[in-house]
């Protein structure tokens, strides 16, 4: 067995688990339009043991290649949408980006808050201001790195829902995956919240109902892979010689700031979607930009 | 008397009453090396009242011009870093960087905050971490504006004083000035915290060492002007005409990105050099960069 | 006479001249969907003297303020493709953006060329990878600033219109404007080229079909108003105290860098419209994206 | 014999050609201060051929990493200026900054010219205007890619110095590496111009005295590697599986914002202490901020 691979893809960690799937998991595939959805669920602590990640259910889409704007891209948002619907509490959310505006693989989360329409401080008189009825209450935060700010993030986020007392939550983090083809060309959302060590920064603490008290849900696009985890794929049972220096490396496709770009629309118009059924995505355009 | 003139700066609000101040206001001016220096006390709720800012200090450092960058920006740095150890307590200390990073004028806030060195996460293993030994407990967090996040800066700055319990907050704000030529010249250092509607945005909600039960220094650059004011101030007596739409308008410099960078190094190094008076300029430098 | 006002677009030297025009000049005025346009002809050398802008067509767009997104985009695009449509020659183009990438009211520019659809590069084989059939050829340049380049920028466009040898050029430029109402509300096309002495930076070398060799069409958008315009507008007939430092400054809306953002997107796709018109406005979005 | 190593690195040709160096190629190595410095020659045809590079110098300096400040910074920079002083030929010169400033990896070459002192507008009235006697003429561009121009940067080039005449030309590129350790750790400089098809876009048509008349200067820095580089060199002789679309991907590391921040900063600064002996870093640094 592969030590050193490091994902935080659900869809990947059974990759070496060969054709039958460790008991308590299932996979399911579909395809909508032209994209590819795997569906993994992790229904038992068992299951959960084996593929290293909690229980709960993880949606894949392969979208387009983000580097570049496709004729797909409102389908995607759209699909984006509908799955963060299905699994979206109802009531007042609060949408969290994580991760560090100034590195451009980790910004994702941050970029993702610029482009949401929060409407929480237009309760009062919201259909005179926006033209619009029936919109959720939303807010939106990002909170920064610990390394900026000297605060775990998992602090503020805690402190910001007992302030707010949201009914939901949404967590948007760039992610890293094993394969260097799913680099910004992926959207995994999933019903667990953030688990420990996981992003890019790799230190994350758990963002979770069980340290939140609500629903948590994560949405990630992988942006880099871990050097360790391409060396020991491509070794193989080999020895591999890479130096100390580039194990600790991180890499991330050349066209970083326009997958960040794209990525970030998809993910924001598709959140936008599921928060306020009575928005079209070009009512949501208009308002975000 | 004038109406419709609006500034931050208590300095500006002394133009108008003549060579003799309002009962409870003291005026003090020196000179450091080359730059002015101007103190205002407002020592009386009549001094309040007739002033229209808070009873409590304002330092006003007439900077060179801050859209260039110039051989005083070491003296500049140290001068704003001794004003503000003369009011900040001792002990654990919040930045907080009000503002919208995406409107230039706006970002003095959020660009402050990516150069304090926060240190409160380092607590533990301080010394063999950054070789540096008595670093003051420092967290910074910019929180974003209320049209970006739907949450009033004051619930997001109140939960996290509440979980931080810091012994004083430093809050950096950008400015609205009466004088044109005061735009990102001047830094205006208080013990008082920030008025409603004050700063760029002008709908604020007081922080304050009532509001957030520890002290509140404020630091603002003025990085914008009315376009009332300048109508009011120009016109003088006789009516004016400005059209509709320039009346709610807001000017800014041409050189306010420049402006910006050097505003928010010279208020951060400043902040950092109160903040750990064992550290140079050039440790700041160095680890913030 | 006021003597220090100061504007680059064509419509705004009319204002002072009363109800009847200069002899040689003419005036006309439509209504396209929700859009004003105004027509300004300058016909005779007593027409340019009279207005103090070269003999030419200047068309003026008022669009919705730039400084947030509305529906109105499309239709604004459309109508700045198809006045450029009317003026543009035939064949090859070379588009040319003006001004300081780092100072943002000046990066309209610059802006705009990274929005535009070169194609000049793809001649050979057009049809094959881009699946667009008779694409004109374009070219795009962004040549910098004097100051930073240590080059006219006359010098550099020349250079390169030598060795390309366009039928046409088409310049853009950021403009200073009288009335603070038109900044960032405004596109203003001529036949005329860039004259001396406009433009934000204010110290352009001419660049036109004199010194060009080929027709120049100019497209500009005003971003700045001159403190001295602003004075003396308001001021009238008596004396003003505007202090030095203010009346060199040019003061900008707060919102500049979202002004800027939209303004470029429309001037970049109504030049992508009129240059190639077998594509759509969906094409042109998903080709510079 | 490996196919398919990419690298822009002389340094990294000779790894694979064992502890005799190809005839007609020298190495030499020595420290200065902290810093390795690594000079390979190729002085005849037979090595050019060996070593698949052309005929001339190249210098290897190995920095400390770009990815954070560092208290090496400016013996650094003291470095590169010593290296193409050396190198340089006297006379008014020209810099030119290749790659595209809109991808981060790609965006050495137009960053290194926003930090270029460009002098060759002020040689009237020098002394007067800056207080600086005996400045080279300096001039400076960022040409832009040909995917974003439609023009081939050579063509761009080539204009530009038919126009400017210089004695010399100094071409900034980002490159590729062999060694993923290498990347932001090393500034290559040579006088042997840029080859075709180096670079991080890979299709760079040749910029050299061949081409273009007067001596030509390359500084680069290698920010990507190839990922068939990488598999190739993992895998040695077994047989590669690495996935069609990870073949054609570039990688960079996670910090390549502040990489390619601080590597423009050393180049440029580097440059410029080189084309202006008489000014200090300090001088440099607060001209051309």
């Amino acid at each position: 067995m592969l030590k050193n691979i490091r994902t935080d893809l659900a869809v990947e960690c059974l990759t070496d688990t060969g054709p039958s799937l460790p008991q308590g998991v299932r996979r399911d595939t579909e395809t909508v339009g032209q994209t590819p959805i795997t569906r993994v669920s992790i229904e038992t602590p068992e299951g959960a043991k084996a593929i290293g990640k909690p229980v709960g259910n993880y949606v894949t889409v392969e979208t387009a290649p983000f580097h570049r704007f496709t004729s797909e891209f409102e389908d995607q948002v759209q699909i984006v949408g509908d799955e963060l619907k299905k699994i979206l509490p109802d009531g007042p959310a609060l949408v969290v980006g994580l991760g560090n505006s100034a590195i451009t693989p980790d910004a994702l989360g941050p970029e993702v808050i610029n482009l949401i329409f929060a409407t929480r401080h237009l309760q009062q008189d919201l259909s005179s201001i926006s033209g619009f009825d029936n919109l959720r209450s939303t807010a939106a935060i990002a909170p920064g790195v610990l390394g900026q700010t000297g605060i775990e993030t998992a602090e503020i986020v805690s402190a910001i829902v007992r302030e707010l007392k949201p009914c939901g939550v949404v967590v948007i983090d760039a992610l890293a995956s094993r394969e260097i083809a799913r680099l910004g060309a992926t959207v995994q959302i999933s019903d667990t919240g953030i688990a420990p060590g996981s992003g890019v920064a790799n230190h994350r603490k758990e963002l979770s109902q069980k340290t939140l008290g609500v629903p948590v849900i994560a949405v990630g696009v992988p942006t880099v892979v871990d050097m360790n985890t391409i060396a020991e794929d491509l070794a193989g049972e080999q020895p591999i010689t890479l130096p100390d220096k580039g194990r600790s490396m991180m890499v991330t496709p050349r066209e970083i700031d326009t997958i960040i770009e794209n990525a970030a629309k998809t993910v924001a118009f598709g959140i936008n979607l599921a928060l306020q059924p009575s928005l079209s995505l070009d009512d949501i355009i208009s308002l975000v930009n």
